[in-house]
């Protein structure tokens, strides 16, 4: 049995982690820590653990969290980075849900979250949590950084494509559309259900924190700098991220794109492309962490279009958490994910 | 032309409020106060009204207001009743969605909203602006106090039993649900799409502030106190209020309930007794200031079962304000109010 | 290994059945019959289950599927007395999750279902089941009928109040409200999210085809008839019951109701009483086969108010189907099926 | 006054034309057809209209709606080219809101309708009615092809970019999301409010019927042929299309891109584009007859963004029918379509 901590469960990221984490056969959650909830019982705040857990929320503390194999951050950006460094001191493996080890580059860190960083160190050593990219380098890590829910559904779906340098990667386009979960569970004017319900629009259209860590992947699998315009918009639903991506075909190589994806993901557990002309929707992956994808050539021009969907708070956020949990400590890689998506 | 002011412009009640006023054709809307807004554009803060104003949020001021022939207060519970005395001194007549002027005992209003009254001697002169059974009063009201939105569904609901003294009014029931923009536009939890969305749930069974309210209006039908059992639910949708309203049939006289029904409300412009076995639909008047009731008696038992909708923000809110105003000032009870309910 | 067979696999409940099935660590899913989708792949109809099963569907011979260990019968009404006299013949028990087997009268079935029973004989041994009263009896069923969405929800509420004769039964009120996916995935315009989103409204006032059938369950539990209102409503959600029960209390004898409901249910694995003063919310059942309870008494009054909430697709259906087969096959009752709620 | 006659008035563009023309100051709704729904009231249909209208509907025929001035098409595809030539000889002018008269070219029409052009003479006059781009032509216009919804907002969307040669026209995107209304009133699975609430997917990814549409009318602006991948999705919610273009920026030409759109649109009574950085959102134009623009250029890189929203059943459907109708009797432009936005 592992003995697992979060730090911070009282978001939508910390929700879902302890939903999948209760129910894992492998794991003893031993404590979930949150200032403002500290004292109450973890099922008093989240209904749906009644009967799952009895575990209260506590303060955080470095020594209470040093006995766990193994703790999460489900906090706000900027706060793993303050404790981190003690906890890998004492031998404990970290997941971060937040921002604060996705970006290698401390500057662009600087630019995008408006904070020095606090561990520039630790940062050397984090690994990008992306398994389908880095399967090898999670199962060592003592720090992972678990991508962003944009991220995972843009990378996924670009991946082949760059990989092969099929497209001009100068001017690719992401047209991002989420839930509103992803905005989180902190009180807000602009997500209450009679503002965000029955409505839809595009935002951070100047730029987007998830822009660079994407860009930082990309540039990753093409060996150097790409172009990408990524705009997010806000679906009237809890749950669940597309992706619709365009890229421009660069040769008449007579390169077959469903197969080509079909090749590139047949070993991914999470992973599954649709069969030809069959397009995804957030809804079969609701609660599931897998990802769907689908590869279109409209018209048969020189314009590709990718669509994927993840459920952001699962594949998007703690499902992928879990599975590079299972990753780093060799357990099966689907233990405790093999939940069907609630559909309808 | 009336020239018109708004006390507190920037929540659901206000902004209705303002989309009704804007297009009112004997409207001058003058001033809207806001303290937190003040110095921006209403058109800002709710871009449906971008062409349709100018105005500018300002401070409240009671010499600025003074020059309106009438003042609303959109404003929270407790603030109305410490400006209208000042406001009225000045000749200005004053229709308030608040609570502050519902409750003429003023015992019962520290009660239930935790603070004494400011200005218990308005508050007798005030008249509870309910048209259906006030029309009369409103006409030469000072001031006039907006009914809530659940009293407003409930009250016509039961209004024909109560007043005919058909049923055992102390055993009354009324099982009321309401759409989230009855919650108001504060940033909360409880109502972010993510957490009030596709869930359903009663709430304040123990006491709800509109429960002396209703039985306050049904004591005066009845001409001696009443007992009802209020339970409101909150729905997932942005507006509407649906009550199903259960009474106790007193003897078998043969009385045809539609009929009652229809008699009672044959000249009220904005009560519509439904065919009968039509049942009412909160749709059926969404952006409308109709409420639509329809009364039935399952299975010849004697149990008789009441369904009445409305819009909470208008004939629950807002419409029923300029009902009132279009009443005060001698107006075509319709005027402004003729839209046709949005639907689908 | 059980071996089980799905006849009617293509509406919602059928859905919820399969996905539950294939999670079942005891269950080989062996045919899942369906005429209109005869020879396609279930998992192309139900994208969520894409890799968790290979089965297509088939049209429904009773040989076929008489090597079953058990059949569920996921079908319209009138569709499994049709077929159960000969499966049960061979050997197969059964699980029927329409009506066919829940009304013990036949004259009663036929005034609400609108046609004459096809086994009569067969009814008579037919077991209710709602383990919460019929556990012993549904060990040894050779058939079960799985009893309806609102009336697991209202019997459950009732029962406490019901088996001690704590109050008036000839004036019970139900007041129940339903999401969208109880009116089934047939095409129809009334449930068009169009339609039937950012609306409610009450609907089968004069009488629903769940009131005979609660009626039957307390008249057993009372030992006597009782008199019943009961309202179904239309939510605007996916899943979800909520019924919010009304009674009168019979004396002032001074039984403290929150102990008796948690006594009544505390060795219940599926019925979860909430703490004194918390409402249920159906939020916190969504995917869950636990049926949250809660009761008050407002203001001191005599009139008692329950609050009981189910996923209708789960408790309420699939789920109880699932209760019933561990019960009948002697495996653990809460084997596979104790998913967290989706929440959010 | 107008005499106006609608044919084919059961679906959504049917209803919010009904909702808008009985609330017009100068028409008299004299017929609406509807053979399936033919001696019931119209207010039976849509309860919205109790009160506004008590005109039934009556089987087409063309000698009763010869008494119209203006005969509105609110049909399926097809319906209206078999009566339009008999009715424009009667002198009866029409707005054809469905695609019959949209397609100049006979052979695209074929193409993507599926059928043969009933009359190709008619169509040689028939004016696509954008009022932004057509206004001259459709005072005098006999027939008027209303444009569809996606092809309103992307339209105007694109219309500065195209009309000044300021991008590159072989690689333009639109990127299109649509409320459920769209899909129409006919009772449908993918509609269910169970399916597509709380889901968000692509849609006819391989070509959808409004692309040759936008080409036409993008190619006409142009003056050659353009290069378009269209991607609709599907939005839960009821009313509103957002469509967030893209397009690469010619040369380093230092145009001010807010500006150039404020121009553009100056005079436009429907066309608002909203201040610099402010993003559009549907609800802001649930009800109107308003399209709303912002551009955009991220990161000041050459890929320029525009978005677009509508309210599809208006500024995409309906309002724009009557903003035509009102150009061709020489009506003020914006008369019967002043209504503020519903919000929330």
């Amino acid at each position: 049995m592992l003995t697992v901590g979060v730090v911070g469960g009282t978001g939508y990221t910390g929700a879902e982690l302890l939903r999948l984490l209760v129910a894992h056969p492998q794991v003893e959650l031993k404590y979930v820590t949150s200032r403002s909830e500290a004292g109450s019982k973890v099922a008093e705040l989240f209904p749906n653990l009644r009967g799952f857990t009895d575990v209260c929320f506590t303060e955080p503390a470095v020594d209470m969290l040093a006995e766990c194999d193994l703790v999460f951050f489900a906090t706000p950006n900027g706060t793993a980075m303050k404790m981190v460094p003690a906890l890998i001191e004492k031998g404990v493996r970290v997941i971060d849900l937040a921002a604060d080890f996705r970006l290698q580059d401390v500057a662009v860190w600087k630019q995008w979250y408006g904070m020095d960083h606090a561990c520039a160190d630790v940062l050397t050593e984090a690994v990008y949590g992306l398994p389908e990219i880095n399967r090898t380098a999670i199962k060592t890590a003592r720090v992972v950084a678990n991508p962003g829910c944009y991220p995972t559904a843009t990378t996924l779906g670009f991946l082949p494509l760059i990989e092969n340098a099929l497209v001009d990667d100068q001017h690719l386009i992401a047209d991002a559309k989420s839930g509103v979960s992803g905005a989180g569970r902190g009180a807000s004017v602009a997500t209450l259900q009679a503002e965000s319900s029955e409505n839809f629009k595009p935002y951070a259209v100047d730029g987007h924190r998830h822009l660079p860590e994407i860009k930082q992947t990309l540039a990753a699998l093409a060996s150097h700098d790409v172009g990408l315009t990524f705009v997010p918009h806000l679906v009237p639903m809890i749950r669940g991220i597309e992706t619709t991506l365009y890229a421009t075909k660069l040769s008449d190589a007579a390169v077959d794109l469903h197969q080509l994806y079909v090749d590139c993901y047949a070993d991914e557990p999470f992973v599954d492309v649709l069969p030809q002309g069959v397009m995804p929707e957030t809804r079969t992956v609701k609660g599931a962490n897998t990802c769907r994808i689908s590869v279109f050539q409209p018209q048969g021009g020189d314009t590709i279009v990718v669509s994927s969907v993840i459920d952001n708070l699962v594949k998007g956020a703690a499902g992928q958490a879990i599975q590079n949990m299972n990753i780093m400590f060799e357990q099966e890689e689907t233990l405790g994910l093999n939940q069907v998506a609630l559909l309808p």
